[in-house]
C-alpha cells in the first residue's frame, strides 16, 4: 500500500464546485441557515463506516474549502491508503455551515471514489502472485472520468489510454470500414505521431496473427475462451502487449489472467463498483 | 410501464457535452479519423444487452447530434420503457466518424442511467400490492443529479427533495444545534416560504412524538427496528408523511414497506446500482 | 430589524464576477490606469445618501475582493440593517486601482438591491398588526433571481417558489389543458415527490371549492374583489394557505390584506422598485 | 417612431441561457410535465397591457427557441416599436411544455427592457423640440448592461460610455490623485489611444475652463444650478459637448435641458424605471 | 523606458487557466508526478535567452500561482523593461511539480507577448526624432486581443480600438453599401453616442475631402504611395488625426512616417512578430 | 498534397465564439450596424493574397455561421490544399451585418493557421528525398494548441505529444530530480499505462546509451552538434525513435536531417511563423 500522485486541483476543481452549486441549488442550505448562527463553527470527522481502498480525499475536502476558504483539514488517510472500518479519513474545521452544506457533495465523491478503488484493490489482490496488471477502461461515468482513472490507480490498477485522442485502439468498426487488420493499422501509422501507441482489439487467433504482422504494439483479446487466449498470448509473446477484455468480472478475473496475459482489463471497475459507506459526524 | 416525461435537453446538454469533451480530448478519435473517410455514413443501432427497465436515451442520443447535426435517430424505447436482452433501443444514422466518435459517451449514459431505472424497478417490484412508495436521495453521483433522479422515476420511483434548497430536512445535527426538535421546526418555519415542506429525522419514538407536536410534516424514520417503524406509523398516521430510511437494500426492502410507511428511500439506488450492459453495432 | 443570513458566496460570486467584467471590458479602468500609480492604495466609505433598508453587502463589497483579493472591509451594516440617510454601510481598503474600477459593480449591486428591500420592509411597515406575510414572485430580473429573492427577506419579506422546479402552482393554462383543476391536480400529485408542495391559481370561488376539495395545500386568489376575497379566506380557513396576488401595490396592499390572507404576493417588488441612492466617496 | 438595430444574438443568448435555466432550476417546469402531454403543442400571443416603447423582443423570444428550436414566431412590433394597451408584440408557437415553461423568463426580460424604453422614450417627449439628446450612464442592472442600454436606445435615447474601457471619464476622485485636471487630462491622453475621447466631470465653472484649457472633448456636468449651468454651456461651445448629470428626473429635465446641454444623462432610466406590464396568453 | 500599468489579473486569468488546462490534459504531468515527490519543492529562474522588451510577466506567473497559490515570485523586470540576453525576468519558489507543470504555459505566454513587445520597440525605435506613434490593429491571434494591446503598449505602442464595438471606422465597403462617404458618416453620428469617435478608411485624395468634409475625426490613409500621402497630411492637418495604414513593415515605416501622418498602424506587429526566445531554469 | 482530417467543430468553436465576442464587445459592430440594413444579404470571397498551404478554412467559417446560421459558404481549398497568390479559398453568403462582423475574426483564425501550415509545408519541403518527418512542439500560442497542431498537419508535419499527459518525455530536471536516466525511466514505467510511450531528452552520447539501455521508446537529442549527431543515430537504429530538436530553423533543417534521424521537432513553427495573407472580398 502505497500513496497515489495526487491530481492537481486545477483539474477537479470544476467537478466538485459543479456538485456543490447541483446540491446548493438556487439559495442554498435553507435548514441549516434557518437554525445554525453564521459565525458557529464545528468540527467533523470523516469516517469509512465499511473497510476499504481510500481514494478522493482532496476532491472530497475540497467541498469544504469552497464553502469556508479558512476551513482547516487533517488528512489521516491519503488516496491509495486502506481504511478499517471505522478509520477516520480526515478531519475539518469549518464554519459550521460550511460543514453541513458541503457534507453531502464530500462524502458522495468519497465514496464514490473510494468505492472504485476499493473494487480495483480487491481485484489487484485476486492476481497476487501473477504479473498481470488490472486496468481500467472508456466505460467511465459521464464527467468523471480523470478522477475515476485516479481511483483506480490508488486502487493499484493501471490506467488505460484517457480518450479517443491519446492513443489508437483500432476495433471491429474500423477494420471493417478499411478493409483488413493490415490496412487499418497501415493508415493510422501514417496518420498518427511517434509517441502514440497503437493497439489492436482482436477476437480469433487469424486477426492476432494480422494484427501483429501490422506491427500493433499492443493486442486486446475481446472476449476468448480461455484454451484461445493461452495460445494467442504464446503468439504474441515479445511482440506485443497482451490484454484480455469482455466479460471480466472479479469472479473469473483470475482464470482469465492464468493465461498469461499482461493486462486485464474490466469496465466494471468504473461502471458497477458500489460506493464505499462513507460518513461524517459532527464533533461535540 | 409508462413513459417518463422527458427532462428539457436545456438541463443536460453541458452534461452531455462535457462527456463527450473529456472522451474526445484535445483532437478527438484518432483512430478513426486515421481510418474513416469524412464523407462516409454509417447506421448503427443501440441495444439492451441484458434486460432492464431504459432511461437516459435522449440524452444519450445528445451525444451524435453535438457531433452530427443532421444526424437521424429513431427512438424505438422511451424512457420507462422495459427493454428484453438483445432489444433495440434506438437507431442512428450519422457520419460514420460521428457514430464511433459518441459511441462510448452515449453507452455510458444509457448504461449509467438504466441501471438505475433498472434497479429501481426491481425495488418497486418488490413492493406489489403495498401503497409504499420508493424513493432516492440526494446520494447521487457529482454532476449527475437531475438525471439520475430522473432515472429512479422512470424505474418507478420517487424524487425526495433535489438539494439543500427546495424542502427542509431537519437532521439530528440540527436538532442538537437549535437544542431540540421543536425549536429547530420552530426556526425553520419562521425563516422558510409557505410553499416549502418541512420533515424531520428521528430515531426514536419520544423524537417521532417531538416532531408530529412541532408540526412536521413528513418524518424521516431512521434506522429504526421494525416493531418500533410499526408503532411510528401508527402514531404518524394522518399527521405526517413517514418515510423509513437507513441501510435499506432490496433483499430488506419488503420488509421495512409491511410496517406500513409511506415511503422508502434507498441511496444505494443511485450510488450503487450495477450499470445496465448496452452496446452499439454498426449495420453493415 | 434582525439580520438576514447572508448566501454563500459560491452561489452569487459568478453574478458579481460578470457584472463586473461587464464594466471593465477588455482592458478595464483605462482613466484610472493612465492616473492612479499601481502601487497607491485608498481608504472609501460606501454609504446610504437616503434612507433604506441595506441589502446586497457582501456581493456588493466581492467586488473589491476580486480585483484586490487583499482588500479589507469594515462592514457596518449587514443585510437586513436599517440606514438613515448618510449612513455608512462599509469601508474598504485596497490598491485605488480596485477602489475606482470596482466602485460602480459594488453600487449597482447594492442600490438595486437595497431598493427591493426598503421597498419591501415599506409594504411589510404598511401591514403592521396584521398576521399577513408579503411575499415575492418569479418576476425577478433575468440573472438575480437568488439574490432578489434574498433582498425580498432582508426587507422582511417571504420566499415564494424560486423556480418551475421546487413547487407547483397550477395555473390557468394548466387547468385548461388537464380539463378541470381536480384532474390537473390529480396528476401533479402522481408525479411529484411527497416533498413538493401544492398551490393552484383560482379566480372565483367555485374554482377554489374545487381546488380545496382537491387537495390544494395553498390557494392563490387572484384578482379578487375584496368581498370575494373575505369569503374565500373564510371558506380555506384550516383547509390551505390564501395567497392574494395581482394588482397589488403599496397603495391597495393593507385593504387587501385585511381581507384576512395568510399572504399577498408583490410582482413589483422585483421588477419596479426603484434603486436604492448609494455612494462611495474615496477618503482623504 | 423607427426600429433599432438589434443586438446579434450571440451578445445576449448566455444571458436567455442563464435566466432560464435559473428558473428551471434542476429538473424544470414540474407543474406542466404532470400535466401536458409532450407532444402537444400551443399557440400563445405575447401582449402589452399597459402602453409603452418596446425592447427586448428577440431576447425575449429566444427563451422559447431555447426550449423548442422548431417554434415559430410572428414578430409584431420590434424593439422601438410603440405598443398600445392591450397591443399584440408577438405570437409564437411551440409545444406547449416550451411555451409554459418559457413564459416567465420572456415575459421578465421584454418587461423589464421595455420599461426603460418607454422611461427613456417618455423623458425624450419631455424635449421636445430641444436639441439635447438624452444618454443613459453605467448605473445599469448587473449582468444586463448591453441590453439595458439597447433599451435605452430604443427609446430614443443615446449610449454612454459602455464601460470603464471604451472612453475616459475623468471624475473627482481621478483630479485629486492627480493633481489636478490639467494633470489628469495630460496622463491620459499620453497613455490611451487615438480612437478614445476624453471627457472630464466638473462641478464648478473654474473646473470647467481648467478642463477646456486641457483640451476636454467632453465636460460632465455634476449638479449645477440651471444659471452655473447656462453659463457653463455659454464657455464650452463649440468647444466641448456638454452633458448635464446629477439627479436628473423627468420632473426635471426639461428645465435642465433649456440651459442648452447637448445631453442629460440619467442613471433613473435603467436603474429604477419600472417594468412594462406585459403578458402572455395561451390561445385556445 | 517605463512600466506599462498592468492589466487587472480579473481580465486575463480565464486565458492562463485554459492555457494552463490545455497542457495539463485530463491528468496533467504524468511525467513530473511519477518521478518528483508531491513535497518536493524547486525554485527557479526564468530568463531572456535573447535581448528584448519584456511583456506578459504576470500573466506567465499566474500560471506558477493556479498550481501552487503558496508559491513566491520576485519580478525583476516588469512590463515595459528591457532584457539583454541572458537577464532574469523572475524567480519562482513553488512545489517542484507545479514548477514543472506550469513551466510551458508560462514561457509560451511570455514569449509570445514580449515577441511582440520587442517588435514594437524595434519599429518605435526606427522612428526616433519624429511624432508619429505606432499603432496596433484588429489583426490579433484570436483569444489574446487584450494582451496582446497590452503588449503592444509595453513596446512603446499605442491602441487602436480594442474591436468592433467601442469606436467607428468606416471602410470601403460601408462607403460602397451607404452609398458614400458623406452618407455613411451621416449615418453612423445618428446612430452613436457622443463618446465614440469616428474614422474614415480613404484611399484616395478625393475620398479624403470627403471625408474630411463630413466631419471623420481621424483618417485612415489606406496604402497611399509617399507623395499622396503627404498630400493628404497637408489636407488634414488640423483637422482629423491621420493614420498610415496598409503593407507597412519595419523596413519602410520610417519613410511612411516621415510623410507627416500622426500614427502608422502595423498588423504584422502581432500576427507575425517572432517569439523571443524565453527559457526556465531549476536552480541547483 | 491531400487534405487533413478536419477537427471536429465541438473542440473548436468555444475557441471561435470567444475570438468572435472578444471583436464584437459588448454591443457589436457599430458601424456596420448604423449603415447597413439588418435584412441586407452579402455575397464575399476569402483569398489569400500570397500563396500558402491552406488550414483553418473550418474554424474560420464558423465565425460566420455563428452570427447567421442560415449562411450558405462554398469551400473551395480544404486544409491541407495549397494556395496560389489571389486564390479563392472559399465564398460565404449571409446577410451583410454577419459578414463584415464577423471577417476580421474568420480572417485571423485563417490567416494565423495558414500561416503555420505554410511554415511546415516549407521545411517538409527542405527534407524532399528524406525519410525524417517534421514534426511540431508545446510551445503552441496559448489556447490554440489542438488548432495549431492541425495546421502543422496540414502543412506535412507530424504530431508530437499534445499535452503533459498523453506521453512521457523525460527531461534533464526529471533525471537531476530522480537521480539518473535509469532511476527516472524505472519510476515512470512504474506508473504510467500500456499505452503512454516514452521519450528521454539527452545531451550527451552517454546520456543516449543510458536512455537506451532503460527502454527509452524515443529519444530526443538535443542540440547535439552534427558529428554526435550522426553517431547518436547510429547507436539507436532500431532501438529507439530518434528526434532532433533545439535551435533548428528552416536554414539549418536540412543537414540536422541528413544526419538520419528519424524526425526533426521545430517550435519556430508554432511560436514564430508569420501569418498567411488573407483578405476577404464583398462582391458587388
Amino acid at each position: 500500500m502505497t500513496e497515489t500522485p495526487p491530481l492537481l486541483p486545477l483539474l477537479y476543481e470544476d467537478v466538485v464546485r459543479r456538485a456543490l452549486l447541483e446540491d446548493l441549488g438556487r439559495v442554498g442550505d435553507i435548514t441549516t441557515d434557518a437554525i445554525v448562527p453564521a459565525d458557529r463553527t464545528a468540527r467533523a470527522v470523516i469516517l469509512a463506516r465499511a473497510a476499504g481502498r481510500i481514494a478522493g480525499v482532496e476532491p472530497a475536502l475540497h467541498a469544504f474549502r469552497l464553502l469556508d476558504p479558512r476551513c482547516r483539514v487533517d488528512v489521516r488517510l491519503r488516496d491509495g491508503g486502506d481504511a478499517a472500518a471505522g478509520a477516520v479519513v480526515a478531519r475539518v474545521e469549518a464554519t459550521a455551515r460550511a460543514v453541513l452544506a458541503a457534507e453531502r457533495t464530500a462524502l458522495n465523491l468519497l465514496g464514490h471514489l473510494s468505492g472504485i478503488a476499493t473494487a480495483t484493490r480487491d481485484v489487484v489482490a485476486r492476481l497476487r502472485g501473477l504479473e498481470t496488471r488490472v486496468a481500467d477502461t472508456r466505460k467511465t461515468t459521464p464527467g468523471l472520468r480523470a478522477l475515476e482513472k485516479h481511483a483506480v490507480r490508488a486502487g493499484g490498477g493501471s490506467s488505460h489510454r484517457y480518450g479517443l485522442d491519446d492513443a489508437v485502439l483500432v476495433k471491429d468498426n474500423h477494420v471493417t470500414l478499411a478493409g483488413g487488420i493490415a490496412e487499418a493499422v497501415r493508415r493510422v501509422r501514417g496518420s498518427v505521431g511517434h509517441m502514440v501507441k497503437v493497439e489492436v482489439e482482436v477476437e480469433t487467433l487469424s486477426q492476432l496473427d494480422e494484427a501483429l504482422a501490422a506491427g500493433a504494439e499492443a493486442v486486446l483479446l475481446d472476449n476468448m475462451d480461455l484454451p484461445t487466449l493461452r495460445e494467442a498470448v504464446r503468439r504474441a509473446r515479445g511482440r506485443a502487449v497482451t490484454e484480455a477484455s469482455g466479460g471480466i468480472r472479479p469472479e473469473n478475473v483470475r482464470e482469465v489472467a492464468e493465461a498469461g496475459v499482461d493486462l486485464v482489463s474490466l469496465g466494471w471497475l468504473t461502471h458497477s463498483a458500489p460506493a464505499l459507506d462513507v460518513a461524517l459526524d459532527v464533533e461535540a
